[in-house]
């Protein structure tokens, strides 16, 4: 999937929802929230963010790219890691606050800089005896 | 799933990434993204918010409690449409400024406020010949 475009104005509340034009909800930063999901297993690769550059790169290459909010920059999944992110399929929720990209993973497969596949490696697991929440390895 | 907690402040790098305790990055509105996903089948049912108060609500009853940002209301989700979310698990990623909700949903089964089993009904499906991103119902 490639292809340059051009985002709609937010329109009424039934466009938006109902709607058959792409019309995203940027925050106050710009940002909308995009969750990378492996195409093949359905797992939950990453949460990022994409500013309107973001998307249209995303949209144009088909490798995602997302806004890093830590470095304040375009950042393009995988470029150095070899990790990309060839996006198979792009959905939109409800009120176009958030995407969802359906995505093959390149290199080694992996995703997280912590050398793990994904993000979600921890679980919430009780709580030790000052209450902190305490997480178990998954 | 029930306990009564409180969350560890920011720590190092490594214990973030590594440690065995829950220290969520809340951002400048005091929220973290919150991604709800079918424990059984793995659909992404909706991505919402929590401040600290709807994570320990969640943590102390088991059922997904979220911030509503267009109400400025936290929010039990189902409490009036009956599709309450039962949490299974919740995990936290890399950074801890996501957590995901493994649910079962309650009531009618479904989750979306239009109707819908969940939020993702919609696929980027091309362009318009004014550049304009089409959508299309899955």
């Amino acid at each position: 999937m490639t292809m340059s475009a051009h985002f709609s104005s937010r329109g009424t509340a039934t466009e938006i929802e109902e709607g058959l034009l792409l019309m995203p909800k940027f925050d106050a930063n710009g940002l909308v929230t995009a969750v990378a999901v492996d195409a093949d297993t359905k797992d939950i690769l990453m949460v990022a963010h994409m500013n309107a550059e973001a998307l249209e790169k995303t949209l144009a290459t088909g490798q995602a790219w997302y806004w890093s909010r830590s470095r304040g920059t375009l950042w393009l999944k995988g470029e150095t890691s070899g990790q990309l992110q060839t996006v198979q399929e792009i959905r939109v929720d409800c009120d176009q606050d958030c995407l969802l990209l359906l995505v093959k993973v390149g290199g080694d497969g992996g995703c997280c800089h912590t050398g793990r596949p994904h993000c979600f490696y921890r679980r919430v697991d009780g709580h030790a005896e000052n209450g902190a929440v305490r997480l178990a390895m998954i």
